[in-house]
């Protein structure tokens, strides 16, 4: 065992939700230690949380910059940070790590805009540091397990892709109640102008890309918010044009009763199909062409090395949305360990990039335009 | 017990699907007694599926004009007719036995182009007889149940329709081996323009329509034929505008691998959300918002009379596809009946109509229509 | 298509559950016609019915005796009648048409005591006519895949058989609120010594029997009454040695909520498993051993031909209890017609006998004893 | 943030498969840090697992007497130990901390005897320090769930009880290709007289007698082995009857094709039913008597405080195997804070105890023994 690798996290403070799961992901696999936070903006709550988590006080700081100032210059400092602010306060910290070489872990959407999000991806890339951006749900053994089967023509051409982000949780206005999580992911200042678009419709989006392995040429989009008084959408419905002629479908919503995290992907090609769901991960529906429907389970017979080099627990034992989220962290460590090492990762090693950040918020940026115009088809780069 | 109703059929001969299925559906609860048919355009396999059948010689005819002169002639002739021939012969059997003021029920989709589906609609307007259209899916018990909840209210206004209808069965060109219902289905001649929009999309945009009881005003369509040569569509992807602000996605797709009829219909609205699979046709899944999922079952607790009118046996006792077939044949039965004696059928006899018919033919022609012009919105009337 | 059998009826009349279900099941598949029937000990109620059926007003019966005799001399009488009434009351009618040579279709369980049972085989086998035990479970066309695969051994040897029936509409005192069918159901003079073990646990052992095609050696039952003042068992869990070493566990409850007819059999050999639930019974769940567990689907690419035998319908529309009770009623047909003719029915052909009757009579009583003697091990003949 | 516990590991050394899991079980929530370890009896393999670990070579120990002597003198020696070696290797590490005021986490079956887990019981007893027993599955919170509904009589007085815990990896004698999980879990002087009964039975057991409430009077057994030369139990059928009233059936196999590591509860009371599968455990089936049955899942709507206790991701993002098993170390932890603080642990705390493991292991004896009486009946202390 090599030495755990020194994280920083910046946001995730006390009442956040996504920092205690990024804080858990990282410890799963014991790849990392927290030595050093910027909790909160507010000095105060920044220390209180601080304290929760055992820190000592001189590596908990009150603002990001002088975080990362000191940090790249203490013998110790950390390697990494971990970014779980809200999505307008991404770039932001991300550029004065990236700046000092160390490695970025940054929670999804990108940016809270187009512009910004250009950005980022040329900072990131003037820098040595590595950019992880956790698209979590690619983490998952079936999800791997479904890119390596399309990858290996299993479903032989593609042809259909069907993707959705259901959510139930906003059907009414949560944010008007004082709901934390509600207020800021449904304020276009600080979430971005897409609201379930780039909440939970980057996801689906990041997903669909990473199975299939194919290239969204363009989209056309209907983009709704149905809560009285929401400023940003709340549901949408995309059509997507791959490169390759392949179609597909991508739905998100916040106001579907009975959903509460339905993500939900299928692949349609010549020879096969597929079918996962995030609310049951360790299974994948696979259908050859002419033959019986097979449901292939995470450490079963089905089962191939992609899926396993992820996977913690035998067949049976099932894993979940922390294990999913903390493969990126393992796969983040594996890179920033061959990095240091000034090694190439193994081949196999894969996370989602700034690149994929980009795409993102090219994605929800696209949907808004396509939208305001009439369902236009709107090229995506 | 009244008198049986006295049926005659066009169309349905040996090596037939559908006309089976309306014979069984007919049968099942004992309203209709098959007398007379038209079961083939050639003479010699119009006989021998009439002797199949065990009809008397002089009622099998090889001329469904002849028909349905003679058989309004006869004193015990047939009293309503089904027709069951590929789309294309639908308008042209149904004038001719509406003008006679025999009943009809016929397939779907009505017909093969909108211009004789306007027509169609003529006819029968013009006709004292009764048109019942076979959209065979909503006489399935929970369909109902479900219909009759979003009538009630349970979920509030409707915010978003999710209906699918996804096949497997022509992901390969089946049209080419002799196959004879992919030949006629896969041939814009007999079938009419759309392929899956056509055969399957018709069902699923009727199905929605149904249950949720909202109209469609507009819609943009990506429609796609995958098969090589293949002369009508096989996929489609579909916006929908309905009146009153919801909206919706319609996908249908005939090359799908792992769906064999995969129907699936989704409603949401304020208070909750309902969903439905055809190919386990016995439960509806019911969630009011903020409270755990429901499982309704056919004849179970949650199911109300709207279920059970249509039901034959308790719950867990599962009821499928020539069950809900033949619902629509009892509903038709007592709307024939009540005419006849002239009286006004009960409120809760419900069946697809004419004009559901045009709907749908119109639902085609507005997806090609779209479709081919980049997805501009189109309206339906 | 040869002409359709006379078919008579006994018991069935208004009110009745299973009368209604037998006629439904007759006319399916269009191999009987209805021609006679006594309906119920009540003259008035029997003619009643009669009338409700459409029947003349000569062809209805108050006493099955009178009918036999009658039935047996006219030129058109019927050739089978079902029978439809309580377990006490099958003996006395089938022997009466059994010595007449009119084919008897009989409800189970096949008697209310054991040694009635044993009476009524030997009247059976002194008589030319067939006798067909409606055990109509076996009547799915995935019970027949299970049973084809395992007589195939696509299992290998068997060593578990793990097979429930559990409802719960009889959770509370049902029969005290005047509930008909709760009423006999729980009443030792109509329905016999068992309650539960008789009127479901007959059906999971036969079912058990028909796809393993083994043979239970002895068993050793805990058999309870639950709800207080109840005359007979509501729950029983039986151990079962098989010959040959396999073991199996039957549980039938009527006091189980959640659960409305839920009949399921798993069973699991050397080489493989499968598992069957009567609520979903186009699906047909099988793993072969180091293989992906696949989903087999009636008409589907996994099934063969002794489901497609008995199926009407193509993959994905869902056939339901009435076509597998159905298919009981058409097996019969076929061996009605072939004896009528003289002939060997086609092997394929299968129904339950009177001696899978006897079993299941012989089944209850050897729970009953077993539980009393504090389960001990009884053989069964 | 109090500080983190200092934990021991005796076994979990390379290649052995549930050392690892506790690791991360013990991870997750970040109460524990392992600090030493005695990882196997080989002292080269045993330092060479406690490199890959990070720990430094003087804390990594060759002999478990030798490690709790001298963890017990350090002065921030470790306050528990996780004692994860085969069964028959529990009670004599467990012995040598628990009479060194050293907490004790250890592995299912308590131990390989009864003998031995009397003395074990004993031990404890004589002891300060606590004795957790990781049943892990009691930690999943919707067993939490399921536990609390029952005791606050959401069922009523309960009837029926049924419990199964399926597998397939040792339907053939994977014993005798050296596969080492196989090999010691089939091998009576490493695992005890029980195999099935002993690995996952008592699991079953458990986990019954957990969310019941109830304790087991006698139980009635036939217990097999299939896999010829095996030299335990594969498969066992178990009758249980219960204080009070309530009767039970538990069925454990190990040669189940199809069954990954299928545990199954149903509890079935006067007032309703409860469903809970460990493949699926974010979700619970509830049925109210005379209601429509619902889907409780973790986090959502109709799951509680118990549930939510012991969760950390909100719903929708499902939590696994590892989550319910770091469940019991969280619940460790407040104990061992809690005792050490000299307060008493919140109400709430709770864990599987010594006393529930000498339960299991009596279960165990019990099962052979009436199995090797024929069934007789066998109480339980």
């Amino acid at each position: 065992m090599t030495e755990r690798i020194r994280l920083g996290m910046v946001g995730g403070g006390r009442d956040a939700f996504i920092g205690g799961v990024h804080r858990i992901a990282a410890r799963i696999d014991d790849h990392f230690e927290l030595v050093a936070g910027c909790f909160s903006a507010t000095a105060e709550k920044s220390r209180a949380s601080g304290a929760d988590l055992g820190l000592p006080p001189d590596r908990v700081y009150d603002d990001f910059t002088q975080m990362a100032k000191r940090e790249a210059r203490l013998k110790t400092g950390v390697q990494a940070v971990a970014i779980v602010t809200p999505n307008h306060m991404h770039a932001g910290p991300a550029k004065e790590f990236l700046k000092r070489g160390i490695h970025v872990i940054c929670d999804k959407p990108l940016t809270a805009t187009l512009p910004e999000a250009k950005k980022l991806v040329k900072s990131a890339g003037a820098s040595d540091a590595l950019f992880v951006l956790t698209h979590n749900y690619t983490g998952y053994p079936m999800v791997r397990q479904a890119k390596a089967m399309v990858a290996d023509g299993a479903l032989g051409a593609l042809r259909v892709v069907q993707v959705e982000y259901a959510q139930d949780w906003l059907s009414e206005p949560l944010e008007d109640t004082g709901m934390k999580q509600a207020e800021w992911r449904t304020d276009p200042v600080r979430s971005g102008a897409g609201g379930a678009t780039g909440d939970i419709g980057t996801h689906a989006f990041n997903l669909a890309g990473f199975v299939s392995g194919l290239r969204v040429e363009s989209l056309s989009a209907d983009v709704q918010t149905f809560v009285p008084g929401r400023r940003v959408d709340d549901n949408a419905h995309v059509l997507l044009r791959y490169a390759g002629g392949a179609r597909g479908m991508l739905w998100c919503s916040q106001v579907a009763p009975g959903n509460e995290n339905a993500l939900k992907l299928r692949v349609f090609g010549e020879k096969g199909g597929l079918e996962w769901r995030q609310e049951d991960p360790n299974y994948l529906w696979w259908t050859p062409l002419g033959e019986p429907k097979r449901l292939l389970t995470r450490g079963g017979a089905g089962a191939g090395e992609a899926a396993a080099r992820v996977s913690r627990t035998p067949a049976g034992h099932p894993e979940g949305y922390l294990e999913g989220f903390a493969t990126i962290y393992a796969e983040a460590a594996a890179a920033i360990l061959a990095k240091e090492a000034g090694e190439t990762a193994d081949a196999a090693v894969m996370y989602p990039t700034v690149q994929d950040g980009l795409d993102g918020v090219a994605f929800v940026d696209a949907c808004i335009r396509s939208s305001k115009s009439e369902g236009r088809w709107i090229a995506l780069p």
